[in-house]
C-alpha cells in the first residue's frame, strides 16, 4: 500500500518538525453560483472526504501555521481567516489509522484547532499534494460523508458564521467586489439556512447604509440587467463594530 | 526554593499523566456588588497574578478537563462553561520558567485553550491548592498585572462575553435568581464597558419579554424597595436562539 509507505517515511520527520498533540483543520468557504461551498479533500488511503489540515511547527505561532496550511492548499494567503473552536475529544482522529504502528505520527491523539476561511471563489487555485488524490469545492447542501469528526468541525464553523454575520465582514469576504442584491440575499440565506422575504431583506440591508449602488449594471441574460452594488467599507466596518442590528 | 522542588517533583508525574503541548486556562466571571469580577490566583514563585488553569489527562476529553479544573478551583461543576479561544503564540508561557531545567514539564511550550465560566458569586468556594498561595475575586475595573499572556486571555474572554450577550444565557448565569432592574443594567454596563441610558435600557429589556416581575420587592435600605425580577427561562432561551435583537 503506497500511502502507508509515504506516511511511515514522513513520520520521523513529523516528530522532529512539529509540536505533538496539536493539529489544525480549515473550513474554507466560498460563494459560487448562488451556493455556499466548502473546500474538501480526499486523502490517499481514505474512502471519505475531509477538510484540509496540517500541523504546527516547533518554531511557529499557531496562527501562522494556519496561514501556511491555507496557502499550501489555495495558493494564496490573502484570505480572511478566523479561529473558531478547538476539538479535543478522545479518539476523534486516532481510529483512522488503526492498522498502523502505534509510533506513527498520524496515529497519535490530536486535538485540532478549527479555523474558518472566507475565500473569493475566483481567487483560489486548488492544490493536490502528495497526501491527497482530490481537492474540490462542494456545495454545503450536498456534502459527502466526512472522515473522522470533520462533519462536526464543519457544522460548528457554519454555526459560527451565522453567529458572526452581524459583527464580522463575512459578506465582504465571500462576494466579489461587485454583486447584485439577489446574490447578497442568497448568501445570507445560505449562511442562515432559511429563506428570507425579498422585500424585508432589501429594506433591512439598505437601512444599514453599508452598500454603494454602482453606476453600472450586470450585463447579459434575458431579463432587465440587475443593479450592481459594492460594500462601502468604511461604513460597513463601523456598522460591524456596533453589530449590524444596532447596539445596546 | 520550596516551589521549585514541588514543580520538579511533579514534573515526571505530569509527563506521564497529561498530553503534551496543551494547557487550559479559565476566565471565571461572577457579578458581585454591581461589579463584574474575575477569579485570579497567585502561583507560588510568581510575583504576578494569573488565571486558574491546568492540563489534559491522556484519557480525558478536553471539555472534561476544563470541567475538572473548574471544579478543583471553585468546588462546583454546576457552572456555565464555554470554550472561547486557543492561544498559540511562541513563548507565551515558557519564559516564566527560565531558571529551570529544560526537561521540566512546566517549561515546555504550551498552547492554551481558553474557557470562560459564569459563576453565581455565592455558589463558589475558592480553593487554594499546593501550587498557589492565593485565590481571589478581583473587579475587572481594577485588575492587577497578570503573568504570561493572561491579560490577553482575559481581554479576549470579555470581548467574547460582549459578542455573545445576545445569544448566550449570560445574564441568567451571572445573576442570582432574583434581581432588580438596576442590577441587570449594571451587569450589561460592565460587560459592554459603557454607560447605558436607564430609560432606553428598561424599554429594550422589557420589550424582549424575557423577564418575570415578581410579587415581592427587595427589603432593606432607605429608599423605596425596588421591584424584583427573574428570567422567564423558556422565553429567554427562545429569544437567545433568535438573537435578542430579532433575527433576519
Amino acid at each position: 500500500m503506497e500511502f502507508k509507505k509515504i506516511l511511515e517515511q514522513h513520520s520521523e520527520e513529523s516528530w522532529n518538525k512539529y509540536i505533538p498533540t496539536l493539529s489544525i483543520d480549515c473550513v474554507i468557504f466560498s460563494f459560487h453560483e448562488t451556493t455556499l461551498q466548502v473546500l474538501t479533500i480526499k486523502m490517499k488511503g481514505q474512502e471519505r472526504w475531509g477538510l484540509p489540515g496540517g500541523y504546527v511547527r516547533k518554531d511557529e505561532n499557531v496562527d501562522d501555521a494556519a496561514i501556511r496550511i491555507l496557502k499550501d492548499r489555495t495558493g494564496t494567503e490573502n484570505i480572511y481567516l478566523q479561529q473558531f473552536y478547538t476539538f479535543g475529544n478522545l479518539n476523534r482522529s486516532e481510529s483512522a489509522f488503526e492498522e498502523y504502528d502505534d509510533k506513527l505520527w498520524n496515529k497519535q491523539r490530536f486535538v485540532s484547532i478549527g479555523y474558518y476561511a472566507l475565500a473569493e471563489y475566483t481567487n483560489v487555485k486548488l492544490v493536490i499534494d502528495q497526501y491527497s488524490t482530490a481537492c474540490e469545492w462542494k456545495s454545503i447542501a450536498e456534502l459527502p460523508e466526512f472522515m473522522m469528526d470533520h462533519r462536526t468541525i464543519f457544522d460548528r464553523a457554519l454555526l459560527t458564521l451565522r453567529e458572526q454575520l452581524n459583527n464580522h465582514p463575512i459578506g465582504y469576504n465571500l462576494l466579489p467586489e461587485k454583486f447584485t442584491m439577489p446574490e447578497l440575499q442568497k448568501l445570507y440565506e445560505a449562511i442562515l439556512e432559511k429563506k428570507l422575504n425579498r422585500g424585508n431583506f432589501y429594506r433591512k440591508i439598505l437601512r444599514y447604509d453599508i452598500l454603494t449602488k454602482l453606476e453600472e449594471s450586470r450585463k447579459g441574460g434575458a431579463h432587465k440587467a440587475p443593479d450592481l452594488y459594492s460594500f462601502d467599507l468604511e461604513k460597513y466596518n463601523a456598522a460591524l463594530k456596533e453589530g449590524l442590528k444596532g447596539s445596546w
